[in-house]
């Protein structure tokens, strides 16, 4: 083991330890623990991804002692190594592309019209790239957070109050799973063939240029967000799914808007539609899949297949050791103090269930950290704002069109583009990231919609789709939530041209006792 | 007068008038009155900006009869014409240009290193993109807000009740003055030369390609925004200020970030510095400009000189007509009731005076139109958050770092990227639209702090540079004005990758009843 206490790395240290283990595929465990510190551990956080490591930021906060055990050499889980962190980068590769393929020839763009760029490159380029995000996660976590960690080797179960990791075992008050999850499987012989990928093993494995099909199985987010971008790289682009695609977003305007720009963009969706079959090229690698549609069956050449089929939970050893309860899936069971059923064991993040979110791993971690400190804190998901990638930011919060209409007898819509009689492209919305558009291709410049019950006044759901609103979206959530009127809404101070009009549409409609859409 | 009441037109036939007009360079008034309206005028608006509109729009809402008079085919005033539209389609350009040119060459950038591109081709396009906002705010003023105006026609005041336009008199119980501001003159011989530039000429009058170097006059906003636009064009560009640049901006770390950037980009800044003469090239083109500063005086060759030394108010034929009381600088002086010193005149927008922002234009055409409706409004522009554009947008709210401390014996900081031992570049903050740089040039994905009264736990300022922040400051300034801590900050859900940090490095802290700073 690699006794990093006291060592005071800089992150550039950081990260020469961590490349040298991903090179080698393992390496020396890197242990800080203060053996100055007698006090026993009050949690061993088994997984040091958003819940583990935020749980455990918390907890020592408090003043407590929280030990992280990682199977991987850095902190910050599978975030920065291979889920949302590349695809935010392979999002904002398709918002970059698919702005050059708009304009291409025009201006000083480039004429990127019939011609495919690299997936590969943009993979190796992450890849290089990743190890920094993972260096500052230690280094934070070390010397700002005062956290102590072993890293870089598997943490096994040996109660409910040990885990025994890189020839020791340590022992704690309490156990919190943070173990995650990883992709769904198809469940098809096959499945091994180089490539057949999903958001991990594309970022981890590829080591070749895709050709030009590329198939997608699913229609959600992460389904839709990686479909986005190999479109925006030149590919052909076969979205399969079972569900109609993007049916989490409850406003059939926004999801037809998406829909509409998506197919511009010459993707292709089969949706009542799953793979079958995958067949190899006799060498190892994927040559065709084989789609059943409602129709039949239809086999495509490809040599890139990508999974977005939803999340299986790393519950396997949790359950084998403590018995821990778990649903259907594997998802291990909590309630709202994020107890497992075994006394002193607690489950945060993926591994509970959906939402697979950020901020539902980090505030499981915080409340599980509480309760171990003394506190009797409650954590349940409930109304949050959310967001997926197209070729654009797609955000939303509470109740779409339709679903305010099932419930409210007086819904008020405040919407840009406005319906339009003859049909021409508004340029409206116009914000930030979405000028040239507005100005030169006004009808990809987004689509926003507020919407309201007109007899309380309050803000009942909100969508929209360019760039730049997502951080509104986390503040105005909780906004929302305390009963944010049109009126309180519109004497907000907007910052022009911002990416959302919600403010100025409200004042604009404000000034009137009957509110009326627009 | 073309009378367009009752009339409908589309946004595509709104166009074709507004693009006839602008091409004359005049042309029949568009006059919009119901003449089945027998009720007198409540208010005549002059000025169809975003006061004038937005005032009128609230007054009509209230149930009173505004009368908009504009000397232009269109409503929404410069802002979509020549002053915050083009801007923003400018900063979005110099964004784009950015990240071209910083990745020149790799993945599947073209190599701008070195290239200059074309103003005159993106002016044009806005000049051609525009007229589609001018006729969406006509559609939407005349079919949406039920407004009635008379446009294409300079109003001239007859009295405090009485606007004279199109050979008629129209008379109000109130008048409220929304004429505007324009640009600073240099005040210099040789300002007349083609080459010496406003943003409204800019846009207006541009016929030619301007050659290799661009001379900025002012440090403020719109000074340094247009700059970056020239600099991200490949032309040397000079910053010519009497005071630092972004003065404005009350956060030391923030500042320097941002003029760190901009020197990269190889701007040259000359502060105590400022143009004291224009020479011609003798067929009446700007050939060079002489700039004095602390050391001496120096002429630089250029074709094109952009002037951004503020704004002076359109006031003059309101004191001439009316006599309203205005400050040092012409200004017109309201109380928070956006009275003038003249009984049943009102005056809103740029022609007050500073800030001259949008939300102040439309927040005191609403306070007006509220009043002269009866109600006892106030509008007093007070802390509100702020933004300016270099090739990022910047984006604040509260006290600096440096005002804090002078103000509160407790000032912790969270900010990313961190203080760092080796001065080695961390991917962090990697936000949407920043993943490229953050990944493969880190010290270019922005910055980002937030400033907290360790005392009380409030925040008290925010500062970001990146992309993606604007619309979450417009819903973070008021939650922060009513007291939001760190604690309540924590527990809100991020959208992860945020472009802004604040949610989760409060949670980070929150857990510690001493607060430190990161």
């Amino acid at each position: 083991m690699t006794d990093v206490s006291g060592a005071q790395w800089t992150t550039t240290r950081w990260r020469r330890e961590i490349e040298d283990r991903l090179a080698a595929g393992g390496g020396e465990p890197l242990v800080n623990i203060d053996r100055g510190d007698r006090r026993p551990f009050d949690a061993i956080f088994l997984g040091g991804g958003a819940g583990g490591r935020f749980g455990a930021a918390y907890l020592r906060a408090m003043g407590g002692r929280p030990l992280i055990i990682d199977r991987w050499p850095f902190l910050g889980g599978s975030c920065p190594h291979h889920a949302c962190v590349p695809h935010h980068l392979f999002s904002d590769a398709a918002a970059q592309l698919m702005l050059e393929r708009s304009f291409s020839g025009r201006l000083w763009f480039q004429d990127l019209r019939g011609k495919q760029v690299s997936i590969l490159e943009l993979v190796e380029a992450f890849r290089q790239g990743r190890t920094g995000p993972h260096a500052f996660m230690n280094y934070q976590s070390q010397e700002q957070l005062d956290l102590e960690f072993v890293l870089g080797a598997p943490g096994r179960i040996v109660d409910a109050h040990s885990v025994e990791v890189a020839e020791s075992i340590y022992r704690a008050r309490s156990l919190v799973l943070a173990t995650g999850s990883r992709a769904r499987a198809l469940g098809l012989e096959g499945e091994s063939l180089t490539g057949v990928f999903d958001y991990a093993s594309l970022v981890d494995r590829l080591d070749y240029e895709p050709g030009p099909t590329a198939v997608v199985a699913g229609g959600g987010k992460t389904a839709i967000e990686y479909a986005c971008f190999f479109n925006a790289t030149g590919r052909r682009t076969l979205v399969v799914s079972r569900e109609e695609p993007l049916a989490l977003i409850q406003d059939a305007e926004t999801r037809a808007f998406l829909m509409t720009r998506m197919r511009e963009q010459g993707m292709e969706f089969w949706s009542g539609a799953h793979v079958v079959a995958l067949e190899g090229d006799g060498e190892g690698k994927l040559a065709a899949v084989t789609i059943q549609t409602r129709e039949g069956s239809h086999e495509v050449s490809t040599d890139f297949l990508f999974l977005g089929l939803g999340q299986q939970p790393n519950s396997a050893e949790a359950l084998a050791a403590l018995g821990v309860a778990t649903d259907a899936n594997g998802f291990v069971q909590v309630d709202s103090r994020m107890r497992t059923s075994v006394a002193d064991v607690y489950a945060v993040g993926d591994v509970v269930g959906a939402p697979m979110e950020m901020f539902k791993a980090r505030k499981g971690g915080v409340c599980a950290a509480r309760n171990i400190m003394g506190d009797e804190a409650h954590y349940r998901v409930e109304d949050f704002p959310d967001f997926l990638h197209t070729h654009y930011e797609v955000c939303w919060l509470g109740l779409g069109e339709e679903q305010a209409r099932a419930r409210l007898r007086n819904v008020i819509v405040l919407k840009l583009p406005p319906d339009n009689p003859d049909g021409d492209s508004v340029s409206l919305p116009a914000g930030d990231r979405m000028m040239l558009y507005a100005l030169l291709r006004p009808e990809l410049s987004g689509f926003q919609k507020l919407v309201i019950d007109g007899d309380t006044r309050r803000i009942v759901g909100a969508f929209h789709v360019g760039a730049g609103a997502k951080d509104g979206f986390q503040y105005l959530a909780p906004l929302v939530r305390k009963g944010l009127t049109v009126d309180e809404l519109g004497d907000m101070n907007e910052l022009f041209l911002n990416p959302s009009y919600f403010i100025q549409l409200c004042r604009l409609r404000a000034g009137s006792r009957v509110l009326r859409g627009m």
